[in-house]
């Protein structure tokens, strides 16, 4: 039953050497080489056993997932990319549920203990101590969606909020709404704050064009939904809202639809994410995409990067976003 | 910085071996004296690590949650569950990506390289030859939402889903629907072969009702629409059609209105697992409610339990199913 090392270097060829550094993490070894190891440990069935291997390396391969939001359909993208993407280079995504942390600390003696090589925050809510708190504590770490900072205190990869707030406005401007409202996020999330920034300032520039803004309590279908209720009933309502988020967005949508209205004869939406969902011909949403197959293939280079060194320097990738043209808005005016 | 075993059994004024017991996964601790050591070992910020742990138990404390489908969204749901639930006992979600994963050999290969303490097959589409393959790899396993039979081969969690096709029909019947037809999941999914199976038996027994079905190619709202759609094109359609899911619900409720008809004016629809996002009002799917807490609860106690004693007998545990009533079918006539 138990294949050897040796058995492995004589099938595929290569030297013991080259078998043990096709099956270390980080260690240098040609794509030749590489495929014909593994051909020969397939063939064999050779498996290192990652609990023997990480005592010799000091390493366990996990790389600890962090989400705290399960109620938005975009994160199942989101752990299907990471965690293909993960095992493709032979690591280990430990999904870590903190819906109901809030303290930092728990969370890195909760990541301490599972003995993860590093820890990768895929959330744009979970207050930046968490991502600050992982790396004291000497853990590798990158911040998905995160907040881009001039110098961040870890990586972060994502967008430019503050630019998605301006092109939204922009874009609404541009299809002759004039009456326009930020529908956001919660108000503590930074990308809610960021996207604000960027509508507000963008409004400072136009004339004519009313603005005013309010808060869901989370980006979920229910927050957005309730929120959206809220507005109709408080009085006449803009006449197109920049969502916080797609999922808010399809909740504002059900609100406006059971208010009697109609998206985007009465009232224009938009989102942001372009999510899968977002596409479903039932909802055909016009939405800002942000590129998550980019945001999430850069995270896993950097964290894959900081196993091989942690002592580089944090820094933030953003990827730029675009409008997605459909349905729930109306055409741009000539 | 580092906290000895002494100084937190000290600290709780316990015993060093009671300290030990508490964080070793299956050892007999008293609750009272469990609750001493937690608060001493929080206090002291004491987390005893596990890789060095691993190496005195043998135990890795991580079992393998297994997803192959990350397209509908009732899977964020079993995951926030899942997490959730594995985290209270101490355990660790490694998620597992099989999505284009064909081979069992290859996963059996890849679990023992992560060195699980045990699997966890969420799903009701895998071949049962992956569970029955963990196994004979000497994985404790529990296969959630899979097939039940007499003798299973790995302990299994879920619905009766011939029962689901029967009550299915009946609901139909009693809302007076006699052109009734079944667009199922993916023919090779069990959960699908027996639905049908229940829809046709039940049929049977029917007189002045007619029935057909076909199937989707997976258990996705694109598969659901595109079935949907052809259905349409090729000529009159069903009163009302019972849909493998309610993604598959949801992609067919797209196509019906993409088609110019009303649900439920002109064609009913009903679906099943009465996912969160079912009971989104604009959506508002009839559906018929599987127990995805308890069957998540029942699964994770019995993998743990499988954890201190591998060698019980396999069996099958089945959860009830019912219908959730809501505006996708016309209502029961009188």
């Amino acid at each position: 039953m138990s294949v050897t090392l040796r058995e492995v270097a004589e099938r595929a060829g290569v030297s013991r050497s080259a078998v043990s550094r096709t099956f270390t993490e980080g260690a240098s070894v040609s794509e030749k080489t590489r495929r014909k190891v593994e051909a020969a440990a397939a063939e064999l069935g050779y498996s290192p056993n990652a609990l023997a291997s990480s005592l010799t390396t000091g390493r366990t391969k996990m790389i600890g997932l962090i989400s705290n939001n399960f109620h938005n359909p975009v994160f199942l993208q989101v752990f299907d990319l990471f965690t293909r993407g993960l095992q493709n280079r032979g690591l280990r995504p430990l999904l870590v549920n903190l819906t109901d942390e809030t303290d930092p600390e728990g969370s890195v003696r909760m990541l301490q203990q599972y003995s993860v090589d590093g820890v990768i925050v895929a959330s744009s809510t979970l207050p930046v101590t968490f991502a600050r708190a992982f790396r004291d504590a000497g853990m590798p770490v990158v911040h998905s969606f995160g907040r881009p900072a001039a110098s961040p205190n870890v990586h972060v990869v994502g967008i430019d909020n503050v630019a998605c707030g301006r092109l939204a406005i922009q874009a609404l401007i541009e299809r002759g709404y004039s009456r326009i409202a930020f529908l956001g996020g919660p108000e503590s999330a930074t990308s809610t704050q960021d996207r604000l920034s960027g509508f507000l300032s963008e409004m400072a520039k136009q004339s004519d064009v009313e603005a005013s803004f309010s808060f869901a309590s989370a980006y979920a279908f229910e927050a957005g939904r309730v929120e959206m209720t809220r507005l109709l009933a408080e009085g006449p309502p803009a006449e197109a809202y920049f969502c916080g988020d797609d999922v808010l967005s399809i909740g504002a949508l059900s609100a406006v639809q059971s208010h009697g209205l109609r998206v985007p004869e009465d009232i224009g939406l938009m989102g942001l994410n372009d999510m899968e969902m977002a596409g479903w011909q039932n909802i055909n949403l016009t939405t800002i995409r942000q590129p998550i197959g980019e945001i999430i293939e850069a995270s896993i280079d950097l964290i894959a990067a900081m196993l091989v060194d942690p002592g580089q320097e944090p820094k933030a990738r953003l990827f730029p976003c675009a409008l997605v043209e459909r349905g729930t808005l109306r055409p741009v005016s000539d």
